[in-house]
């Protein structure tokens, strides 16, 4: 599978996510057999773990990882199956849920930007400031002129972590289809486990899935970028969205060529400082 | 293994630091196997993720991990090789490094409290506020009067944490002998993924070892409460470090008697609606 090639949104291409097959698991040939796939998934996240690590080392570049998609579709899978793969000490993960009354007092980007990754780090949003210009639109809760402009507004922040702090973003629309949605609310609600999750606006929000589409179709058109991609992730099938996630954070980590950094302190004079305290303790341990 | 009740300092109890035997493995006849302590580890790690999932859901508890101890003694081990088991979705590691001169300017909970975990979450402080009874003390940055003071302020805050939020708070006191700690700054000298991590400091603090010990010793027997025990970790032996801290959490979370909570909404209603839009749009799939 080569799914940064295959599913990612060339920039300025037109999305069409109404045309898009949720249940799609790679090119025909390359499908990965059902017993291959935890150890698949396992090694990519093996990868994951050391490139995260180097670059918290590195310290120069940082990662944002945004999750957005139909309900149902598995942000919070992928944060349990692939982001659990990195160090947590490096890593964070950051919910955004309906604003509350003080951000929404503010520009969108207020409440967003304090939790934009630190140089070595990784963020990963689970919704983030898209929702304003996805859920916004779709419930007509701000006039077309605002929710229109913030496409660009968006691009201007984006380009700013990019060129101040190293950050590159990767943004992911998980994409279910119908169908399988309704199935995964069945299934919540037979599971005692997860019946908890259920709210009535999960199957209400259901009534909008056309509209959902087309607002993330120009949200994806107006705002992949060379910096900041977004990749279209089928979903119908869990073992191929965590594959497919994880394989593209790991291409994309292992492209930014990561190196630990030099050492800051004289290592000779040091080890000669270690051997004369070692002899001076063996000795003194002897005495 | 009984870690809990063997690692614990009990409150009011007496704690010298410099007779801990930081070697120790377990009670005669109770030491793992060197081929099972892998295994041992992921099975604990898998049940800490399966409370830490259920505490997310149950959103009523919270606990906060304070990893403190000697130099190399493995404070970033334990993150990655035990809290890695932990969804990243409801569990954060902050550090806390030399309070900038914003932080400097306030009292030292300051920048301390915005990272205490929200219900249903963990956080784990890699360093903590104790350095500000720790590092403070030992290299005398603020007069004893300040440091004095500080254990009660800190069972203060500790206390409102726990009565306002429900968070437990578990804090790992992690020991390394000052033979094994040499021999690890001694590996990482020569290890090139690891060298960038060598500061000057490294090597200065040793001469302090025993101050340490002595700062610990008081911080233990003033700050271990019911609901914010100290536990004394032994960790020349890395297997064991991290079994005993897992054991700990795995433990602690399981005696809150988690529970997922009751779902906010009629599941019969829902489940009618459900399969009412089922049988339409399969009559409507046909048409």
């Amino acid at each position: 599978m080569n799914d940064i090639k295959t599913l990612i949104v060339e920039p300025g291409a037109k999305v069409h996510l109404e045309q898009f097959d949720p249940a799609y698991t790679g090119e025909p040939g390359q499908e990965i057999a059902h017993a291959d796939r935890a150890p698949a998934l396992e090694s990519v996240k093996a990868r994951i773990g050391a490139l995260q690590r180097k670059m918290y080392g590195d310290n120069a570049h940082s990662l944002l990882i945004v999750l957005q998609g139909l309900d149902a579709a598995g942000k919070d899978g992928v944060c349990w199956h692939v982001i659990s793969g990195m160090d947590p000490q490096g890593c964070r993960v950051q919910g955004f849920k309906a604003p509350t009354a003080v951000e929404a007092a503010h520009d969108f980007l207020w409440r967003i930007h304090p939790h934009a990754p630190a140089k070595g780090e990784v963020a990963v949003f689970n919704r983030s400031h898209y929702e304003d210009v996805l859920v916004t639109r779709v419930h007509k809760l701000v006039p077309r002129k605002v929710w229109e402009r913030r496409y660009d507004l968006i691009n201007e922040w984006e380009r700013l972590l990019h060129i101040e702090n190293g950050t590159t973003i990767l943004k992911f629309c998980l994409v279910v289809s119908k169908e399988e949605q309704l199935k995964r609310f069945a299934e919540r609600l037979e599971d005692p486990d997860r019946q908890w999750k259920i709210s009535d606006s999960d199957y209400r929000e259901r009534e909008f899935f056309d509209d959902y589409l087309a607002a993330f179709n120009e949200a994806l058109e107006r705002t992949s970028t060379p910096h900041a991609p977004w990749f279209t992730i089928p979903c119908d099938h869990k073992w191929f969205r965590n594959l497919a996630v994880a394989g593209i954070i790991a291409d994309t980590l292992d492209a930014l060529h990561l190196e630990y950094p030099e050492p800051t302190v004289d290592l000779d004079r040091i080890r000669r400082e270690y051997h004369a305290a070692q002899s001076k303790e063996n000795a003194g341990g002897k005495g």
